[in-house]
């Protein structure tokens, strides 16, 4: 627990040095949001508040663990973990620097996302297939019993995989919200970690190593959180929130706990079924009717209370309280 | 640590289902805050949102850790635990509701409040001494040795005592400010318990029992919080910013960690240090000079920032995030 607690504050003091500098780089290269045109009224005055904020914590996130596992041989966990944040991070990367160099709201075409994702996701769920301390099975939380796969597993991490980070990159609408959510998601997973190492009569390399890599994300999620907690100072862009999506995603899949997501990342899982709700009912009324309706006031859900005058500030307080329960349930699955 | 994680959920549920009954009937009583006149300009607005919210924590903070634990001995620490925040909670109430009654800022006269927190922070210190298991010994931080102070235990812990009652009801300034760093101390100190627990042969029933107690309280104040968060619905007022003073110093005392506070309530010191310096300051300039100078711009400190310009909400995270990592590193103390 002392190394975990040092990996946190390192990783934090990291963020908190980088800003200072990440940010005043970030205005004077001009990688100000260009808000989203449909967007919100009250999202316009964030217009020049600059982008890209994410590699504040995808750096400590990265060098971290490399640095506070030295001592431990590298395993197979870890190089996943690292991968796909790296992965993940490098593709919302260069969709968020399309952005500001051709000064428009959408970066890559959505077929030029697709395909790395695809790829990366496919690479990822064959990894986690063919090592033997992963392999086709999944835990199905609270019963724990073993649900196995079979060749079925692939196919079925890809779109898990895929779907986690779209909808990470969907939860990072308001100041602070995905931040806030990841932060909470990464510290319960660093816990878990502990808690499955303890259990065991020799705590397992893989998995203190995924401890580390945890809680240098919530670290640098934390540090991050001091200059985009509301009113934001920069974002964290395509790069950060993929970064967060495949770094969890990751965490999940080598612990094979995927199915513990829609419990500790609800917020992640309401957020991409409520654009999907939105468009398909639009869709379908609109072909029903001549007219397209729509459920909520705006998707993703967050939106929805925004428009509906919740403040940002209660909105992200509302997703950090129901998601630290959410975790703390999830949690007595591993307690003793 | 299952029946931790659920006494924090259950004592969160009833601050939730607590709030929206408390509230309106605070509301219609009348318990608005009269917003004291010399102070910030921004927090007029805030006249008519109701005081006295405190209850909404103060109530599961009382009866959930007499639910949670009665499958144990109540043992000497709880009930001293229990009478602290009750005690000095119940100090906090009538100050409030003289505040509403007589419709003024000022509650109870500084003589009328004083005497009564003296007589119970002088009954604690006694029952403390006298007990067996706490006795005239305090715990040095870092350096794990005892320290036995004898008699002047009394004087000491009273001071320690009302010290910190004071000081917690200084740092109630900003919505969620107060609620957010003691909701980071009860976690540490429940984790702290837990650990010291978890080190003994047989765990002692006493530890188990203060670590539901701060359970209960870091769960009430998260359902607090609920309706806290800036823009703020309710202020807890004097009782609730007593009970947690008084709730908090009450487990590291019978932990004997009170030499711990200025680690993990740093918000709490450095709000009282910078009301006696601000004073002190000023007092000496008049006196030497004619004229009074001030050190910060108001104190206590977070309003020195405040006045600065910076906003509510970065405040709170930038106090949360600060005694968040020193809690962190509090805790590697405990750690395996």
């Amino acid at each position: 627990m002392t190394r975990l607690i040092w990996t946190v504050v390192l990783s934090f003091a990291i963020a908190i040095a980088l800003g200072p500098i990440v940010i005043p780089w970030l205005k004077k290269m001009k990688f100000g949001q260009t808000i989203y045109e449909k967007g919100l009224e009250s999202h316009k005055v964030k217009q020049g508040t600059p982008n890209m904020g994410g590699i504040i914590f995808a750096v400590p996130m990265i060098i971290v663990p490399l640095i506070m596992s030295y001592k431990n041989p590298m395993g197979s966990f870890l190089p996943m973990a690292l991968a796909s944040t790296l992965g993940f991070g490098a593709i919302g990367f260069v969709d968020d620097y399309i952005k500001v160099s051709k000064k428009r709201s959408e970066g890559l075409t959505p077929m030029q996302k697709t395909v790395p994702m695809f790829v990366l996701a496919l690479a990822l769920s064959v990894w986690a297939y063919l090592t033997p301390e992963i392999g086709s099975k999944l835990i199905v939380p609270f019963f724990n019993v073993e649900w196995d796969l079979g060749w079925f597993y692939i196919p079925a991490m890809m779109f898990i995989i895929i779907g986690t980070v779209n909808s990470a990159n969907l939860l990072d609408g308001v100041d602070g919200l995905l931040g806030g959510c990841g932060l909470i998601d990464f510290a319960t997973m660093a816990i878990v970690c502990m808690s499955l190492a303890a259990a065991q009569a020799v705590p397992d390399n893989n998995l203190l190593n995924v401890m580390i890599f945890c809680g240098a994300a919530a670290g640098g999620i934390l540090g991050f959180l001091r200059f985009n907690t509301h009113p934001a100072n920069v974002f964290m862009g395509d790069n950060g929130s993929f970064a967060i999506g495949g770094g969890l995603i990751a965490v999940m899949m080598v612990t094979r706990l995927s199915l513990l997501l829609p419990v500790i990342a609800l917020a992640m899982l309401v957020s991409s079924l409520s654009v999907i709700i939105q468009v398909g009912y639009f869709k379908y009324t609109k072909k029903k009717t001549g007219t397209g309706k729509r459920i909520f006031r705006m998707s993703p859900l967050h939106h929805h209370f925004e428009k509906g005058g919740m403040p940002e500030t209660r909105i992200v307080s509302m997703y950090m309280t129901i998601t630290l329960i959410l975790c703390l349930i999830a949690l007595t699955m591993f307690a003793a």
